[in-house]
């Protein structure tokens, strides 16, 4: 199976220069930060070496264009490869970064003191730009349901007022790891309709599903949904080049272009490097089996970390993510008289995600990345299991 | 004296997928963007290398903080080291592009409708700036004075109106290759003060200055005109990675800094690189022998081209730049009926760039990239004589 030979020792990872493995002391084994810590992809390998070898530094064209028009030629074959959703490259604007794509949007489509709904846990950036930017933040949680976690539209309903202009999806969710079922994403887009709320849809970890769950892009639920729908993809979380720097940002329609280039010119978010877009080609044009690979890896990296908390640490309450390298733990029941990220980061010396980061009250809650070897998962479980216990007796 | 081998020949050239190479059909010899012909500096190829080697393209950390952090520690340490220039890190702000460094000054500090004072001819994404952010262009012209091309203070008080806001510096200025010397740039800088103006200074061609001439950062004039100043640098220019995008935006006080992030956010602009910012640093720390070498063969090339200009055609007007790898020819007295770009790609099979892209009314004019090897310069050079020689008869 592991044909692609995925996993790296902790020597290996150790000497990569990244926050993951240097941000806590070297006893610590690091949780936290949504990277892999495992081979890239060999056509990704193969088209920065070539890069490299040939020290390709200019300005890049591809395929007769600028070259990061590639990314948006590319981005459009793997949506309708992997999602079946049509759309043409002219609609999609690569960036360095899908922060960017957010305060762009934000920028572009409300003004100060505007609302805007954000699903609640999540990716921090999302609040950090709602609130730096002088946007109303209107909090939808996500409530442990008993089965998973749900937003509730009743919720939605009373939360919107006339001055709500954006509504942030992240779909799958992080940190919560759901993937919107067609209902689910309907009700939002007829919402949006109703409401003449512009949606901004970051769907990063959309190759990261676990069958039989499916992703579904909110812009290709119908014309009048994709009309008000900013989609904002990258293959850097699939492919673990984050550090590469390249992503899209997808307008549904010319005219949402249009409106969204009148406030921020094309210019002012920048260009791709070389590495990011022919990686970024690579990754969505040739990367599938190598993801497939993975994606096994990490469906048994996952069913292992699940089985062991549900076995060995039962108060600490999980579903199992439906899409994503991420597990969301509540650890409400466990009585720490710290945060949960700070006990096992004292307790366990495992670097997990702040709860708080997602959302500031949950401080008993925290994620773990799951995206590594097996002896390196192994013993971020062991160290776990082990902190809780002796913390009970 | 080549102990860096910096020439290549055309078969590695063409193999780069770059704009340069493979714009125009394979029998034209490339003249035009501004990148080099040249073997990359051994600092930034290893600093690259470790990169793809390492696998390591994760979220990078340097001296213990976010990576684009020690871009700022860098750029400090190479202006200091170059020009005697002491600054903080803290207000240099990593940018991917320096356009976006253009473009978000122009709308931190101008409003539609308000006025840009640009030096013209000048690099084209000034003028799209100006122009497509809906400011005034106010033309301060480059005029021949028979010994240079230089402005005029009188003209610039004459152009400058209460609704000017913007003095767009290019120095070394691209396409005329001026050096501005300490009294041009006080004289600027002090016109600035007494009208209010921003000053945002392109200092991208700042480590290309031939000796004796020398490069002033306008910020370093003192701190009056550091209040109003923003810089804009990089090492992908004289380095010769601008397909690895990074640079760097320099606020002369924190006030400043401060005025620009109320309407730019400091995440709109994105992030750079982790190859940009590990061969930028390399470039700014390990790369001044490499460029030693560089600026010798330059100069070489310059004196060629221009000697050659100089004695075979001598009806096209020419300066020796103070600095760049540029040569701005004036081909008004060819006579010719097409543009001076249309006829030496169509005559000669050589692509320079087009006078007019840089100045509207300039058509006969040309601006030729000498820093390629010299057997391709010679073709090149010749080429050029040819056609003329042959359109005289």
């Amino acid at each position: 199976m592991d044909k692609f030979s995925l996993e790296l020792d902790e020597t290996f990872l150790r000497r990569r220069r990244n926050n993951k493995w240097h941000l806590h002391p070297p006893d610590v084994l690091p949780a936290f930060v949504a990277e892999m810590d495992l081979a890239v992809a060999p056509c990704i390998q193969a088209a920065v070496e070539r890069i490299v070898r040939e020290q390709d530094y200019g300005y890049p064209k591809r395929s007769d264009e600028r070259a990061d028009r590639e990314v948006a030629n590319a981005f459009v074959r793997h949506m309708k490869r992997r999602f079946g959703w049509e759309t043409v490259p002219e609609l999609a604007l690569p960036v360095a970064d899908l922060v960017q794509g957010t305060y762009a949007s934000l920028l572009a489509f409300s003004d100060p003191g505007d609302g805007v709904i954000l699903q609640v846990p999540n990716y921090p950036p999302f609040r950090e730009a709602i609130v730096s930017t002088e946007r109303r933040l209107l909090s939808l949680h996500m409530r442990d349901t008993g089965a998973r976690y749900a937003f509730d539209m009743a919720e939605l309903k009373r939360l919107v007022d006339p001055g709500t202009r954006i509504f942030i999806l992240c779909n799958p969710q992080n940190p919560t790891g759901r993937v919107f079922s067609r209902d689910e994403l309907l009700a939002i887009g007829r919402f949006a309709v109703e409401h003449d709320l512009i949606i901004v849809s970051d769907e990063i970890h959309s190759d990261l599903v676990y069958t039989p769950r499916q992703h579904i892009p909110i812009a290709s639920l119908g014309p009048e949904i994709a009309a008000r729908s900013v989609t904002l993809n990258s293959a850097t979380k699939s492919y673990n080049i984050p550090g590469l720097r390249c992503g899209v940002v997808h307008f549904g329609t010319e005219e949402l272009a249009a409106r969204y280039h009148k406030r921020i010119p094309l210019r002012l978010t920048g260009q791709c490097s070389v590495a990011g877009i022919d990686a970024t080609v690579a990754a969505w044009d040739d990367g599938q089996p190598w993801l497939d690979a993975v994606m096994e890896h990490l469906r048994r990296a996952r069913d292992r970390a699940v089985n062991t908390f549900s076995a060995e640490l039962p108060a600490i309450k999980l579903y199992a993510p439906e899409a994503t390298y991420l597990l969301w733990l509540d650890c409400s029941d466990l009585g720490l008289s710290l945060s949960a990220f700070e006990f096992f980061l004292g307790n366990a010396r495992v670097g997990l995600s702040e709860g708080e980061r997602f959302e500031p009250a949950l401080t008993q809650f925290v994620r773990l990345n799951f995206a590594t070897s097996f002896p390196i998962l192994e013993q971020i479980l062991e160290r776990m299991v082990t902190a809780v216990r002796r913390n009970q007796r």
